[in-house]
């Protein structure tokens, strides 16, 4: 196992990675300070691994441990399904020194996240990822909230968990396309700020694809590192942290005009991350092989490297203004510097963004 | 004009208490900083006091200036109505430099402010309270939220305003019952903390009571000033804070019992502190005559001194143990120590807590 520390003060966290982490007591009771737990989970991964938590957990004496399971995917990341959350807390009579724990992929950890931020003004929480994309993404930042119907992720607030456990068995049984989209956002890594790890993603994808434990426990560990370095920076997004956003701004388009949950977000934002590298293609900032290897780089990790057929400059313009990304009118674009590190401007030029968006399935073309 | 400061470090902010401050566009400007304001109020306040505020602020060139009208009363501080702010927001495309604007009472601070503290993880307020209650107590303090069915504002967030305008002049229009209500919550800081304060409104409750400008102004700037004490020596509430829930324990009890909007918040208060008093004068706090006394100045303040004829003693309990004050399943209580000073205690004979309810309307009776 290896542990890796989120440094944020007095808010500071651990993020436990290995193998068989589910059913180790001892790394839950040190991160729980009252006597209650509810855990959060869907109604994939209960059958799957619910068990097997609540076994740990009731090694402790005198807990109460509770359990919600919610509707499976990101359309019922809503406040309706956060009601959910907030009546099994309020029926089970949990007060504010209970602890929550998010077992399932990203939709759990920012719905519970987001619960635990407001049940209360605000209790403690547990992140279990179970979903690649939630290990490397979701689960570190303290990003918590709900989609609101105009816009994803519109509702919510920062709040960091007491620690995270990544047990990298449970992505045995993710589906070929989670398995995917959480690798969109581990290139993301190696793109923004780690040129060695993007060159390390070029060599050993097959491996990734084939689900080598070792291989996915370091692309794991590299990518929280990345990210826990980006967030210590920056803990409430005011500044570099946005880069993590790269293809986020092209991606939430795109799911939000499909409707939540039809595309995977991981893999709205591997198209998004394409065509964020296409204009900076377009800008002069790398260069057309470039363009071209990470296209095939997300080829290979099973990426649709497109937006939707029927998706219009105008569709994308209109949901892109309305993104969290936008200050005053203007929409701000996180770019590639080049290969390794990402930039962020409110300065491109319009006909390079029109021009992009136009490609559609010809990215790169002029 | 008087100005007080809350002293909270860097999210420190000024009351402005006096006379016409509605209309002065020079108090609300240095404190927004995006381009976008909305403005947030209810059916009854609009047509009262909207125009005058978006006159004042329509004075800022280049500034969005927007509204959303709720329905009024206790019975809408929930998710629902709440998403009515957070569609106006994203309606009208306010982003992450958005300005939320509280105008109206109790009710519409803690709902302006949870949608301030929620949408896009948090944007800036200002409070504009028009009622008693709320310039005296839920403007100052940062707590914000909304109600569950299962229980009083259980769904929240501790988010602090830029700053807080109370206009007394407003208070002109204000319905009797809520100048009642506010009034109990002046009393309350004179029983926890400040005994001068508490012999000052025995003298001068006539004068409140007809609305006499000097004395008001001077019940919510002692009043303002004892709370914005206690708060910044407690800013989350894991200690002395809790002083200021004085009869809130039994007052939510009573307002989830009739359900809420029947009776005002500052009602219960009312008869909750004098629960709260009996139960002091049942452990040997205080005296029969003070006792007595309490129970003569909160009727000359047009407040009720027993609660709902028809709740027996499991109704209140079985409400009392779902309240955020208790901890591991035990009733915390906040009870008075003297007249002007409160204790908070988890240890109350169980015996006299059981004759305090049963006492009914017969409070102080043996």
């Amino acid at each position: 196992m290896h542990t890796l520390t989120v440094d944020l003060g007095d808010r500071s966290y651990p993020i436990y990675i290995g193998t068989g982490l589910l059913d180790r007591a001892e790394l839950y009771t040190p991160h729980i300070k009252g006597r209650q737990v509810l855990i959060v989970t869907n109604e994939t991964v209960a059958p799957l691994y619910l068990q097997r938590v609540k076994t740990a957990l009731q090694q402790t004496s005198g807990l109460q441990v509770d359990e919600v399971i919610l509707p499976d995917g990101e359309a019922f990341k809503n406040l309706d399904t956060l009601n959910l959350i907030y009546d099994a807390l309020l029926e089970k009579r949990h007060n504010r020194t209970t602890t929550l724990l998010a077992l399932g992929g990203g939709v759990i950890g920012d719905m519970c996240g987001y619960a635990a931020a407001s049940y209360q003004r605000g209790v403690n929480f547990i992140q279990v990822p179970t979903t690649l994309l939630s290990q490397v993404d979701s689960s570190v930042g303290g990003k918590t909230g709900v989609n609101h119907r105009l816009g994803k992720n519109m509702i919510g607030a920062f709040h960091q968990p007491q620690c995270v456990l990544a047990d990298t068995e449970t992505l045995n049984t993710l589906p070929e396309r989670e398995l995917s989209a959480g690798i969109a956002e581990v290139i993301k890594y190696g793109l923004i700020c780690d040129e060695p790890f993007y060159r390390w993603l070029q060599d050993n994808m097959a491996a990734l694809m084939a689900r080598d434990p070792r291989a996915l426990a370091y692309a794991i560990e590299r990518s929280c590192q990345n990210k826990a370095e980006v967030v210590a920076q920056d803990e409430t997004e005011s500044g570099i942290r946005a880069t993590l956003n790269l293809g986020h701004t092209f991606g939430h388009a795109i799911e939000s005009h499909q409707g939540y949950g039809q595309w995977l977000h991981g893999e709205a934002v591997g198209a998004g991350m394409l065509q964020a590298a296409d204009l900076s293609w377009r800008m002069g900032n790398i260069s057309a092989p470039e363009l071209e290897a990470l296209r095939a780089l997300l080829q290979q990790a099973g990426l649709p490297v497109t937006g939707p057929a029927d998706m219009t400059v105008d569709d994308y313009l209109s949901r892109m203004v309305v993104d969290k990304k936008v200050l005053d009118g203007r929409i701000r674009l996180v770019l590639l510097q080049r290969i390794g590190e990402a930039c962020i401007t409110s300065e491109v030029p319009r006909e390079l963004l029109l021009q992009t968006l136009q490609a559609g399935n010809r990215l790169g073309c002029p």
